[in-house]
């Protein structure tokens, strides 16, 4: 390590990060543009990343910034009739630019603790506009119809609330190793280190879909829990190619492979196993009761107004749209840290998503419709938020549909079926 | 003053300029949205200003944020193709929100020198996409369809140019105050100070209108430039009603007074009296003939590409949308600073501006049409810049169609005419 205590963030460590950014997370194409959302926090990221696109051929790399000073602004000065309002226009020219086929990459390096002290039912309403605002935009990405990418920074706030004990500088710098460590750029190659990887989990994959389990059964404590998977499911993880052709890898780092739950036939209770940092709220100690896909109770131990908020933003928002195995062996488990963010901590364990469902989860799913999305039991919602429920206290079954049954994971690692 | 060291832009006068931005510059309505532009420097403000807005009753703000870094990333890596490129989706959006009644506020701080080493084609070639791409929203701005301002902020490198010989901190600092005085946010009631300025300009373009000039002359060292003025001109200054009705200060600062030339009437030769800062680019000493409206020979000591590249903008960008009065004793003249910021530049000088006209500058020009304002005279354009041509040495004369002439300013002052 080349850090000292003037730069906690190693620049050397941040270069190779923007160009696993551009070069496996997004794979800019020559000539396309980019549309890059990030805190101004993560600017010396950003810069780097912009840097390496025009490198790689960019057209115009476009940059939105966020500062969490102007998002608490609102909360501490916005009228009541703020927030249920959200800004529409930007939304719908992103929608326009991956129509153009733009290609898109988010920093993420949030706070999860920048809205605990606001009025919950401002911050709920204010999600929930924001939510149907960005609609159009981010229904382009969940259908992949162009490569995306998001890739995560350091803050301070946040690498305080991972290392709470430590001084700004020396929790910045670990939480700087912690992502440099799960991205893969403290390795000699980064970029052949991904495309191993990715080779790793397209073999899970493909096992996965060979069995073409009709549901999962997640047993554990204050667990008992069964997913129904869609019809034609498909099994993902690791790199994918966007319907414009382009292979990218989603998430940076990721260590999952997941499909579409049918969102008429999950039944059953199920308890997180990490607290839900959403929106500036953290949620912990979900749970919840499904029955005939649809969760009918659900409570927590912090954030209650927040999740019920959530849950009611629209009808497929108390359905799942994402069901992911992680084994409890992958690095981030095993680094012991709890990251409050879900980039990481959904690398860490199984989980489940709420709301809107990936078409690229289906068989020759580019080229299936929403209603035909629908008739498989594919989920719609303006909401897409994953929660933790793995362990290494969690058994996983596959079930075909006459009750047959197939050890996945014990113990919360894979068994030999699909390792 | 209350500034120190550590804080060379004095926090009380920066909020009460964020005051003036939203109740006297964009004067925000409850309800209204607002589309905020803002350097990353200027986040102290901006941060101020969102304030500010949501204690006006804002629905949402919007901050688009802007780093130098980022755009030098292009320069400094682009390859060829991306400089005739620009997002042009951003720009749609933003008209959208305007369609919506959403407010606009710009924050300039602009590094004038940003680009001095960039190449100038690329600079021109990637400022003309800029210009094509952001016409849906700059026609909203120009035909005043919603309230609309521009403030300023003291970014270092900004300062380090007009006070080329102090240190950081007291460079910032310097600016600062002139921005604050500039701007009556030294004052003990800035809004009512504004209302006092305000009325003073009013008198001066109502005693103008009462003239009906058919053209203006400018005499001075290597200027001898007639300019004639659009059919149904009208002058404005200071504070402008916008046509959704809603009365704002589009500049602040502001001094000038300024109507609309005739496109097809403006002949002889001018010299500029201050560079012009554009783009990242210093343009020096220009120096243009006009025939028939048209420039048709220009040169500049420095800039001479970009100038020749913004003129080829497209036809319009070769004739004049904008004249303007202002006294050689205003305020910001009086301070001997050159600021390198049209902003400040041209509310110490006479000047003329390149490109699109101002629907407003017409009677009754809310409800002109495209064709009907050129038909009268008003020129159109991608572009809209102003550059200086006054000084204590240049008279002023107003002619009327048969040729009789009045004076307006002798020597740079106004004649009693108009005071």
């Amino acid at each position: 390590m080349t850090t000292n205590k003037k730069e906690p963030v190693d620049p050397a460590r941040l270069a190779s990060l923007a160009e696993v950014a551009i070069n496996v997370g997004v794979r800019l194409s020559p000539g396309q543009d980019l549309l890059m959302t990030s805190p101004v926090e993560a600017l010396p990221l950003a810069r780097k990343i912009a840097g390496e696109a025009y490198k790689a051929g960019a057209g115009v790399v476009t940059t939105l910034l966020d500062d969490d000073e102007l998002t608490l602004a609102r909360f501490a000065h916005g009228n009541d009739a703020s927030f249920d309002r959200a800004a529409g226009w930007l939304f719908n020219g992103m929608a326009e630019a991956f129509d153009n086929n733009c290609a898109r990459l988010a920093i993420s390096a949030d706070n999860p603790m920048l809205l605990a002290n606001a009025d919950p039912d401002k911050v709920g309403r204010a999600s929930k506009a924001q939510s149907i605002a960005r609609k159009p935009a981010l229904e382009k990405i969940a259908g992949f119809e162009i490569n995306w990418s998001i890739v995560t920074y350091p803050s301070l706030a946040w690498a305080k609330l991972v290392f709470p004990g430590e001084e700004d500088g020396v929790a910045v710098q670990k939480l700087a190793e912690a992502i440099f460590s799960a991205s893969r750029v403290d390795l000699p190659d980064p970029v052949s280190a991904w495309r191993s990887h990715n080779e790793a989990l397209g073999r899970r994959t493909k096992t996965l879909n060979e069995q073409r389990f009709f549901a999962l059964e997640f047993v554990g404590p204050d667990t008992n829990l069964t997913v129904g998977l869609a019809d034609g499911h498909e099994w993902a993880g690791g790199e994918a190619t966007a319907n414009n052709g382009i292979t990218c890898n989603p998430n940076i780092p990721t260590e999952e492979v997941f499909t579409t739950p049918h969102a008429g036939r999950v039944s059953g209770h199920v308890a997180s196993t990490k607290p839900l940092s959403y929106g500036g709220t953290l949620i912990r100690d979900i749970s919840v009761r499904f029955k005939d896909g649809r969760i009918v109770e659900a409570k927590s131990s912090t954030g209650q107004q927040v999740l019920e908020k959530v849950l009611d933003t629209d009808e497929g928002a108390r359905r799942l749209g994402e069901v992911a195995l992680v084994p409890h062996g992958s690095p981030i488990s095993q680094s012991g840290l709890l990251f409050y963010n879900t980039m990481f901590d959904e690398n860490a364990a199984s989980h489940i998503a709420l709301g809107q469902c990936y078409s690229k989860c289906f068989a020759n799913g580019g080229s299936l419709g929403r209603e035909q999305i629908s008739a498989q039991g594919g989920n719609q919602s303006l909401i897409h938020i994953d929660w933790m429920i793995g362990s290494g206290e969690i058994d996983v079954d596959g079930l075909d549909e006459a009750g047959g049954r197939t050890p996945v994971m014990r113990a919360g690692e894979w068994v030999s079926l699909a390792q």
